[in-house]
């Protein structure tokens, strides 16, 4: 029996970790891959005190501060988690794990197009996150896939560096707040295409377009440039919960400052919670907050 | 009239600052010194990304991440904060400054004891954060100075490290919360001197121990220990704003999931917020989650 099983093996799950392990609570930490989306980032200058640094990079000395305390660690994928008198029992892909608390940090994944190109050119010029790369893209076109606030979010944050912004969007018109609306048509740089539905991301070494098919017409046309961003949304990882923790309408775990869930012993940190913003800093913050908030629970369980 | 004025050169000061440039924001960073309580601890080793770090040099660190923005800074102490119709006017010693919109992460300071010895040893045995130092006195005697929740809690938790540690409390008994209590006074490691009054820190290079005053015999006696602990509270540095914003009975400033205060168009982020748990990488992701709200704030007023 642990005090604490930590799921999720990013900025959350790692900072959560390192913060009860100098505390020293006996914990686990169960993840499917290591530092989540932290890795996946070309260039990360926005994580308080590396002014730049690649997503891989940032994300071996995460792993490197988590192993420099021997946390003990298992690669596993969470299938179901029930609550019982003594705490919690997770089943996992290869066994079943019980602890007196658990920590969810197991982040989300973007919801990916499906197009072939996709995969291929993901951190060469396909990109999931405009707050992170666009600043990458200095003088250049780029196009935003999706028709939401995201896409609006992003494509205003891109703005800013980039030569050109399309929005490329399989609706007959942009949803999202005015606000945004009205910013991203004022500027000169931007252009949206409605009604266009990708069906190819195109490159050689690094993106050089996409192919869409125009909804109405149902012709083929080739847009050139030289990112692309997708904004299509988010899955948080909270399907093996099975409504065990609340969620709210977008399937993240609420939580309330100090990271307690409505199940007392569960708490949760991180971008699979319904926090605002998803970057590694809050997350990380977030995962020592939860920590802090999970030692508390456990010293008054004794 | 800038965008955003960041009150505060600490970690979420910084971090704003950070988000708030590659946002193309035009902020300036207001300080009395750089990088707040980072600066005075000895050792950093729960910052995600750095194993092991010194003060120092992680907030040399964070400094040269806010240099490597170009960030505008100025050293001033803020004297008074007025709103107006355009946004806020900020009186600082040596001038006046106008912005849109206010991030205030101006931090706390340790209540000091105020006996000899104690700016002497200031990180050379005598620490205000058992969290963060804690773990540096294995195997050690140490005494935490207090008699509240923050001097038990400082105590339990070195106690997983030391070889014995006294808490010299002022008053009759330790107040503070019953299961932390319990918590002390079971293990075997753990004893309190009340009606102890200290006042003065022995040492030569490095404490040695310290004098107290038996409040009832009015007898001086001495106490050998290898480190010494401050829990005597906190004076959050909030007093410049004189009421404009909702304070807690701590005098933290209240904020909400999204760093936003009572007033509209001020933000606040780190250890000057009524955020629990007062660490460098919580203080950072506030930061973020500020200056990302700002933005918010920042683009639906234009």
């Amino acid at each position: 029996m642990y005090d604490c099983l930590i799921i999720g093996g990013g900025p959350a799950g790692i900072s959560a970790a390192i913060y009860l392990a100098r505390k020293k609570m006996s914990i686990v930490l169960l993840t499917t891959d290591f530092s989540g989306q932290t890795a996946k980032s070309s260039s990360i200058e926005n994580y308080l005190g590396f002014s730049k640094i690649s997503g891989p990079e940032l994300s071996a000395k995460f792993q490197e501060h988590l192993d420099s305390l021997k946390i003990e660690n298992k690669i596993g994928k969470v299938e179901s988690l029930e609550k019982n008198d003594q705490g919690f029992e997770v089943k996992i892909s290869n066994g079943i794990m019980q602890a007196r608390s658990v920590i969810i940090a197991s982040g989300k994944m973007p919801r990916k197009l499906g197009v072939p190109g996709e995969k291929e050119f993901e951190g060469k010029g396909v990109s999931y996150c405009a707050i992170c790369d666009g600043p990458l893209f200095k003088d250049k076109t780029v196009v935003v896939i999706g028709g939401g606030n995201s896409a609006l979010d992003a494509a205003v944050g891109v703005e800013k560096y980039a030569k050109k912004v399309y929005i490329v969007n399989i609706s007959p018109e942009i949803q999202g707040d005015e606000v945004l609306r009205e910013k991203f048509s004022k500027s000169a740089k931007t252009e949206s295409i409605n009604n266009a539905k990708t069906t190819e991301i195109l490159g050689e070494q690094f993106v050089k377009g996409l192919k869409y098919e125009d909804q109405k017409s149902k012709e083929i046309k080739e847009l050139a440039c030289d990112g692309i961003f997708i904004e299509i949304g988010w899955t948080p990882s909270t399907d093996f919960l099975d409504g065990k923790v609340k969620l709210n309408n977008l399937k993240e775990i609420e939580v309330d400052k100090n990271n307690q869930t409505d199940t007392q012993g569960i708490f949760a940190a991180g971008d699979v919670t319904n926090v605002l913003y998803k970057q590694i800093v809050i997350a990380a913050g977030e995962g020592a907050n939860a920590a802090l908030s999970t030692w508390k629970y456990l010293i008054t369980q004794r």
